[in-house]
């Protein structure tokens, strides 16, 4: 026997599914796949043996469909990272041992650079031990687009589509009235600003976007932050600002540690703000005018019902890649996409050292940021625009997405 | 010369510019009409004479299918309120002036329980000069819900759809983890909950929907909340809690203003939290898991991309049945839905005199919330379902939803 397992890791998005999907849809494909599994919670499902059989679960197309535009990891989540391996062999040994007891020979990890790292120090550990007959694999996912070696991680195109969105909507919504306000949307990405970035899609059909775009990669300054403001809303009367979380200022500290640290809360406790919370006091203090902000929160990384088409398909065929390098006992690689041209868009699906990705970062290059700072340039767009085509076609029931539920 | 003019009033709604499209429709349709004028930034851009021609701007079916999918005021609002006729008669003087200046016979204003104010005050204005060659007609809007006299407002049931679909996947994202968390979101409503109870719409295709639900009608008590969220611990890791943002205590004093009162800002300024993040606050004090506050914000009033197709159709027959109020001469009335049924779901289209709608507000009934006061009954289950049926087919270009711009 020769049996599949497959896990999620990290972060929900609205496309991790569908990686999964593609490597359900590569094993059912293969003559050398006997058994396909899903571990609960990552790799401590592993650990914890909590399995569920892929084969009862999705039996037709239309089940991998409603796989593909069911959001956030269908077979759960979790945040371990495994202990170096010269300092505790025992996880890795564990974890062996149960591949051993359930003949599972490949494995495909999917998650951002924690995951990559646990498939990194899996394979190392079955090299080292001279493990042949299972194979460790990687594929991508990251709403925070900051894996290296791959173009763009999965999950990221339909976070992207979902700021396009939004930040057109709610530019439609803070226009409507006749007076002075500032409007500052706060983005996630503690150390990428990627995702702050695809806000600027908001202006592909030729409407403004935001003002103000302040990604969390250049040092960030109070006081050129309150001047920009001032200086758009002596044109402007609604302003509409995006953030990134992770803003800074050149020392390295977060904006929202910076501001707030004599802020008390009702307990005695000190206020942990968001950053965007932070600016909106400032603009408060010293512009005066109406200001609001705004987290996007948990809703910007499971929007399924908003999903990128482009990013679907993308993650699905990520996930067939990672699956058949599986097969082909090509141990400790990641499947990553590789960008040939942006118009018209095109890229393939390679497979990369999964060594060369984990605990790396990839940040915005200056090149994609304006001089000021507080926007983002051409380059940038050229990189986005083809992420968020087309829309999912997702099937609904009574009035809501279909999803699908493994566990 | 009879001219149409139409404008807009109150917060923003995804729906509030089909109404503008069934006006524009029924007015092409008749030949009582001539010129079709909106007036920019409701009743201020009538004071202030800032028209847009809209022969101009809607010249095709897709210009008003592209207006039927662009949210939030496409001419602009405002929140002024008119004088009391008895204290101030120069408004209602100048506003007459400007109708007469531009030959206009009907007035359609758009809005909540303000701008039914506004249309009563200026319709009694009418009445009591004896003018009789201006119409003035209402039709509703509001995500709120609260209108009386009518059995929804246009706006709220792709606010309720926004709802639905948006709980059903932070569900999701909030059950990858298998860590005790409480995740709070807060919805809009300071003094009616119908939008909150709207977050049990996640549970229409068998999913478990918020944990707890509290409106802003019943008395809120904390007590009752964090013994409501530590039973709810007990079965389940992740609970997810519905809660509007005018939650209040028996007393009548809102959770956002009892709790905080001693926290102060970075600047020394009291800090003003919404009831989310007060909970949020309660619950790491109180129970001491991870918890996380969410606020929808105005993400939930203007999700276009989402907006239901009956809301949709409803605003558009709404616009077209208070235009041909105007038309017809039945000045002071607002244009309403009768709902027939639930199953299958049938309405029709009516008129009510605006007196009966202006200044009152429908709140929840007490038979639509359960006993505890910690859900909502399938009363309420009856009355939304329908609501949010159907998707509006929304066409994109270049990845995002086309929308129109009129000034």
């Amino acid at each position: 026997m020769k049996n599949l397992m497959v896990a999620q890791s990290g972060g929900p998005t609205a496309a991790i599914n569908a990686t999964v999907a593609g490597v359900i849809t590569a094993a059912y494909a293969s003559s050398k796949v006997d058994g396909v599994y899903g571990a609960v919670n990552g790799i401590q499902g592993v650990l914890d043996e909590k399995f569920i059989d892929l084969r009862e679960k999705i039996k037709s197309t239309d089940d991998l469909e409603t796989l593909c535009q069911t959001p956030a990891a269908a077979l759960g989540s979790c945040r371990l990272k495994l202990k170096d391996l010269d300092k505790d062999k025992a996880q890795f040994e564990r974890i062996i041992e149960v591949f051993r007891k359930h003949e599972i020979a490949y494995f495909v990890y999917i998650g951002g650079n924690d995951s990559m790292d646990t498939v990194d120090k899996l394979s190392a550990y079955c090299a080292k031990q001279g493990i042949t007959d299972i194979t460790v694999v990687g594929a991508p996912k990251t709403i925070d687009n900051d894996l290296v070696g791959t173009d763009h991680c999965p999950g990221f195109g339909s976070a992207a589509k979902y700021m396009g969105v939004t930040f057109a909507e709610l530019e439609r919504d803070c226009h409507v009235y006749a007076t002075k306000a500032v409007t500052i949307v706060e983005v996630m990405g503690r150390n990428a600003g990627w995702l702050t970035a695809a806000s600027a899609l908001a202006r592909v059909n030729g409407a403004k976007g935001p003002n103000l775009i302040y990604l969390c990669e250049p040092a960030f300054d109070n006081e050129k932050f309150i001047q920009d403001v001032k200086k758009q809303l002596e044109t402007n009367d609604s302003v509409l600002v995006a953030i990134s979380e992770g803003i800074k200022n050149k020392e390295g500290v977060y904006v929202s540690e910076q501001v707030q640290s004599g802020a008390v809360d009702a307990f005695g406790h000190s206020y942990i703000a968001g950053s965007a919370k932070v600016l909106e006091d400032m603009v408060r203090e010293q512009i005066g005018c109406k200001v609001r902000s705004i987290e996007l929160n948990l809703m910007q990384r499971c929007g399924g019902h908003i999903a990128s088409a482009t990013d679907i398909a993308e993650s699905r065929m990520l996930g067939m890649k990672a699956c058949q390098c599986a097969i082909d006992g090509m141990g400790g690689m990641m499947a990553a996409i590789i960008r040939k041209s942006d118009a018209p868009y095109e890229v393939t699906f390679d497979a990369i050292s999964v060594c060369e990705v984990s605990n790396k970062e990839k940040t915005v290059p200056e090149s994609y940021i304006n001089e000021e700072g507080n926007d983002v340039t051409q380059k940038m767009m050229d990189y986005l625009t083809p992420l968020i085509q087309g829309e999912n076609r997702v099937v609904y029931e009574n009035g809501l997405p279909k999803h699908i539920t493994l566990y």
